[in-house]
């Protein structure tokens, strides 16, 4: 993509009622803006990041045997009637009436849709064990919004939804969903730390939610030392020991931690930090099979109500979470596997008529070797083209100049570590198409 | 995919309220169910059709320089009170209030939002033109939704927004976006005619609409008899001779040509049909970027509103559009295009250990060639199958039988045409891979 004809309005001023660097800096680098209070739109260059956040998602959903539908974002009350929350849940439910006066909500979540959906088409056991999920807008009228994405009220979740015939099969379920989540995470580039959580309104027996330690998270988690020694490699092919090690080892939200009357680990290894929740998972059983009239058959003729649990990731609040994890003081610093380009191409004298075609060649060069570049192929100062590419966090930075090239060379950038490196064009272009 | 373990509710009854054929077929073939009036979830079949349709849709906007970003559903009455139609707009928007009593609504369209985002960004002409499109869930509240997913009230919608310096900057973009529209349908399998619009409540001075001829379409379209003759060829490499000549060419819809005293097109020459529409074009000027305060430097050092135009196409609505092109008494008749699996493997005999093992062998291989399969390894009756396979309308059916294993072949179908084919697995699986 050139720059010359892409939309990102790239600011330098933070707006004052951005409180956390993520936010600064998303409005900073053009990812999003604000329409209206805790609502925003993805500017070009972040819904990039969001697709591809998205699709890390989906892809370890799909692993787990997860299948995918879509289900729309607005519901009718009567719906939540069937399961007794309509009148239990607060006002950051958004409520309003249609033309013809029926009441209706903005989904904030879909346990009593897809039970409703899954009760009228599901009647016998040869259809269960399934998991069925869907990526969709949902809506939380927050009273505070605040933190940008983070907190706001339009925002985009992945929603999973199992149903068992028994506890052993939730029980299966439901570890098959911890593991995708400990993948998903290691590959978003974050460290996450399960902690065992209370049920809350969706109710239920077994529950996790998921942390990322940030200093600006906004609850504090207190755990077992050893949770910071589970490596990458361990995430990322979870098995069963891992499973077993991670939800054995102490992790508690403050809230909870002071219940806690005598806690399991000393002193010396008890660490506390601040935690974002990005996941939350829940084995809720019954309680909305029974209440919303689902019944399978079984095997030997009889009828139960099936076992539910419901698993859900935050992946617009993913963004917010990855960048508080990862900037420095000249910008965000993208884990590849999100990066909304992987390399950005910077010809420093647009008006230099050997650079800009030196620079041309290697932008065709680098889009046919199928590397994602953004072009900065504009008539302006170096300083600003390096700071806008400092700001929006490419994973490397390639650099021409009318000087280098007398020489044959360019200038190689990882933005992460800022270490830079003169190379031929050929060896430049071998090293950023082997990423 | 092995159907024993996808989420496929295919049923043989046909709901009373279904009164066209696309509605009833995406009922019969589990690809949607209704959760409220209007209101649609999306089940994995139909997804994966959408996800199609909207990918094609995408890579034509992409292809015609327009840029993808993502607005939010839920918007400021503010906004639509600076362009005006807050009070114009009639009961089809969807009102209400947040919870600190703030005028909200769920976008039916997103001229002013863009517009505000655009003004906010850019001043200077250095930065157009530009065309930014987003593909988002929107809601209309039809006072009396019908034919599914093709009058209903929360619907996908791509729209794209141009901002142009003068008049013929935005006569290009239309253009460019008139090109796109033609490949688009021509790609989805559809025969689109342009029809000359009144620009109604968005204004303007230049529209089309594309219209799906179908005998279900709500609207009569008079039109020349040469728009039939148009190929499938010209449509995907339209130039500017084809754009002349479409644009020439005559076509209105009923109301209009009532209207028109002298029809251009002789008796013998003038056709009427049904029309679905399904995407919709307007050239407005400077209606929205005077009214929201929108003003960008020119080279010369002036101040001027941008030209604007704005882009519609139904994507959702496409899939019933597509349905009701191509369908038998049988079932759906997918394109290749949109297919949501490009073949469907049945093993007749799943109680036979030889049957079922060929036919994993044969899945197996079907997979690792990258063909999207659909996999009957259900314990049913043949015929069951068979009439699952047909109302889902791949387009491609592989059925493995003991019998024909015995002489070593399997017989290979044609959705589109009934042909069947009695081939060896090597020759079937090689049809298969090269399609």
């Amino acid at each position: 993509m050139r720059l010359s004809r892409y939309f990102l309005p790239v600011t330098k001023e933070t707006p004052s009622d951005a409180q956390i660097v993520s936010h600064k800096l998303m409005l900073r680098a053009g990812l999003i803006r604000q329409t209206a209070s805790g609502i925003y739109a993805w500017l070009p260059l972040g819904l990039r990041v969001l697709n591809k956040i998205e699709q890390i998602v989906r892809e370890e959903q799909d692993k787990a045997g997860a299948i995918e539908m879509l289900m729309p974002t607005i519901q009718s009350a009567d719906l939540w009637r069937q399961s007794g929350r309509y009148d239990a849940y607060g006002p950051e439910m958004l409520r309003f009436t249609d033309r013809h006066e029926r009441e209706m909500l903005y989904g904030p979540t879909n346990e009593e849709m897809i039970a409703a959906i899954f009760r009228d088409a599901v009647k016998s056991y040869r259809d269960l064990p399934r998991t069925l999920y869907h990526i969709q807008w949902k809506f939380r009228d927050e009273v505070r919004p605040r933190f940008g994405v983070m907190r706001g009220r339009e925002f985009l979740m992945k929603d999973a939804y199992s149903f068992d015939l028994d506890e052993a099969g939730l029980q299966a379920s439901y570890e098959a969903m911890f593991v995708a989540y400990l993948r998903t995470f290691a590959r978003l580039g974050l460290q996450a730390v399960p902690v065992r959580a209370p049920t809350g309104p969706i109710g239920g027996n077994l529950s996790h939610e998921f942390h990322i330690l940030a200093d600006t998270g906004e609850s504090a988690v207190f755990y077992d030392a050893a949770l910071e020694d589970v490596s990458r490699d361990e995430l990322l092919s979870a098995d069963a020991s891992t499973i077993a090690k991670l939800t054995g080892l102490y992790a508690m939200e403050e809230e909870e931690h002071q219940k806690v009357e005598n806690c399991p680990v000393s002193a010396d290894r008890l660490r506390t930090r601040r935690g974002i929740e990005v996941g939350h998972i829940f084995a809720f059983g019954t309680k909305y099979s029974a209440s919303m009239g689902m019944t399978v058959q079984t095997r030997d003729g009889g009828q139960v109500h099936p076992q539910m649990g419901s698993y859900g990731i935050g992946v617009s609040r993913l963004m917010g979470a990855i960048i508080e994890a990862s900037h420095d003081d000249n910008g965000i610093v993208w884990p590849d596997s999100v990066a909304p380009f992987q390399a950005g191409l910077v010809n420093m004298r647009a008006d230099d008529a050997a650079c800009a075609a030196a620079s041309d060649d290697i932008y065709a060069k680098l889009q046919a070797a199928g590397v994602e570049v953004l072009y900065d192929d504009r008539d302006e100062r170096g300083g600003a083209k390096f700071a806008t590419m400092d700001v929006i966090g490419l994973p490397w930075q390639l650099i021409v100049g009318p000087k280098g090239l007398e020489k044959g060379v360019v200038e190689l950038k990882r933005r992460a570590t800022g270490e830079r490196e003169e190379l031929s064009v050929e060896a430049a272009l071998a090293r950023l198409t082997s990423q």
